[in-house]
């Protein structure tokens, strides 16, 4: 059995899909964060990124399910849900890279986010190459390859 | 006042790093995530992608802080933690793209994570340009900016 983990919402999401849509349509549009007022002084830096991740909790989840259609294409072939991005998971936990476009004290302004209206914010954090990219693995795994005879 | 969001790990990280490490020194090394026996037929489908998004429960943060060092570097002045990937935050979720060495039956074998031994999993998911990458945002954008002439 294991133990419990619980969070708390810094924050929510808002724009005007109120009920599921094709995640590509939500992507395009325009949606703001909104973070809780005692988070802004934890704000403080953002600006300088381009991109953020917003980890979100996907609180219209159907629930999970252990095989599902990928993208929900009863045309492709069920798979387990953890090689699929739907939302049917055990803890339906949302992760999207997006753009910021502006920033007004606790409010962000992004696209390239496919949560719906009102979807609680549970982290944000600036997007790193170094964390984020499998190129960025790679070129890590390559230099610690290198014979270190090269490095003398 | 937030409504709470309760998870139940799906699994856990076992690796050789049992105290908190330089992070670069987790990520070069190997990890296998455990995940729990009822999940196996869930990750069906997965051995098809080279790279995961591993999201993980930080549960040796010291706590929420609202300005950090970036890196714990205290030669770099201190920030708002949304603006760091220190553990300091709100709600401790880690995430980390690593790259599939090995699958048998519920352990994956993976490199590229940060994560200590004993982390509680929440999530796999296939890492995804489609989601998870900048650039694949920017060739969206640019997508739906064309005029819609070019298109007839």
């Amino acid at each position: 059995m294991r133990n419990l983990i619980t969070y708390t919402p810094i924050g929510v999401v808002k724009n005007y899909f109120y009920d599921p849509d094709d995640p590509e349509n939500i992507r395009n549009t325009q949606s703001i964060l909104i973070l809780d007022e005692k988070y802004i002084p934890a704000l403080e830096g953002i600006e300088r990124y381009r991109y953020l991740l917003v980890v979100y909790h996907i609180d219209r989840s159907s629930g999970y399910r252990e095989k599902v259609h990928p993208m929900g294409d009863p045309s492709i072939p069920e798979r387990g849900v953890f090689s699929t991005r739907s939302p049917c998971r055990p803890n339906p936990i949302g992760i999207t890279v997006v753009e910021i476009l502006g920033i007004e004290a606790g409010s962000i302004k992004v696209t390239g986010l496919d949560a719906l209206n009102g979807s609680p914010i549970l982290d944000i954090k600036p997007y790193e190459e170094h964390f984020d990219s499998p190129v960025e693995l790679e070129r890590e795994k390559n230099m610690s390859n290198q014979p270190t005879e090269t490095l003398n």
